[in-house]
């Protein structure tokens, strides 16, 4: 019969992953509005240090570009016209104290009397465990326009 | 060394956390449909008794008004059309009894052969927990046309 | 005054509980990219081995045809112009060994310099626990072009 201190530490070690699994949900959801508000260190504060960040030719590494990311003048424009960068739910893979998700995100652009979809994108985020909790090493995000780079990044 | 009893204490307000997170996802992930399947009762059931909701120059007081909110003549021309409500991830901060909740909506429109973003939106969710489970105090919801009030609702 | 034991007993259902939400969260996040980088196999892992699929006038039964899907000449075209399938959050009412999630997708197919909203639909999906976790036993998706049955499938 499996003793009470047993039970004990299976549920802790269950309740870390699902606490895991949440964190890197809610991660993931602080990026739009970070930067759709224009914070930028905000946003860079969801990578670590050297983190980096591959958008198509875009890349940006460490968290002084990343913080940067909203001043560039795409970016600028989108924001003065109106967008969301809207992170979709992610499918979460945790191997203890790194993991990956895998998602889409779109950018929606305001113009005349509706919202185009401006971006529709695959997603690969490659996150690790750290003191200040899960935080991002990398992220690839590359357009959904027929490029097979694109569905490969979506797969397991 | 920790006793049993203090461990076990220490998991059950873990798991209260997790539990409260999830339930405010499932809160909100009942925004839509309730107001998409013209469930008026329902969409109002998820605020408390006198919760309120700001959406534009809209202002619907009390649950009474928040279930005449399918009503309006926009919405049944919306659904006559077909239409979808999405409640996007949010970004959720929980403060024991009380709780935050960020995040993009978007109003999808059947127009012809597609569908048109007819809004793009930031929200903020004030969330209570009451003894039949967390409800919305008030819901604001800003159209992301490049006006800063939205962008501002997106800031922590 | 409740036992240690109890508690943990307690405690114990109310994780299992948590993971089976956040297992149905996975499962439902799986499809998109499964489908959209051409994964068949992975895609019809998702559902039980006689499980099923209804979209509008496509049925798919069982795991071969649900494989095949991919291959339908529409689907092709569209993962070679690019396209995303985005399962949304998902509402989720779990019954012990069985599930009924409900909730949007959408299809964003690329168009030029944009995305267009192929399909907005509602979804309903049933699930079964089994040995090898959470499977879809049928989904139904129905477009939200106006037809009063895709409402009827977001109602409780």
């Amino acid at each position: 019969m499996t003793s009470l201190e047993d039970r004990l530490s299976a549920l802790e070690a269950r309740t870390r992953l699902l606490e895991d699994q949440l964190a890197i949900y809610q991660l993931l959801a602080a990026y739009g509005p970070a930067v759709d508000s224009l914070s930028g260190e905000a946003a860079a504060a969801l990578w670590v240090e050297d983190g980096t960040y591959e958008a198509g030719t875009y890349v940006f590494e460490g968290r002084e570009a990343l913080a940067g990311l909203v001043d560039i003048e795409n970016h600028r424009t989108w924001v003065a016209k109106g967008c969301a960068h809207v992170v979709g739910m992610p499918l979460v893979a945790i191997d203890d104290d790194t993991a990956i998700a895998r998602g889409y995100s779109r950018v929606y652009l305001h113009e005349g009397d509706h919202w185009r979809i401006h971006r529709a994108s695959a997603n690969r985020w490659e996150l690790r465990r750290t003191p200040e909790g899960w935080r991002v090493t990398h992220r690839v995000n590359l357009l959904l326009d027929g490029d097979e780079a694109a569905r490969e990044l979506l797969r397991g």
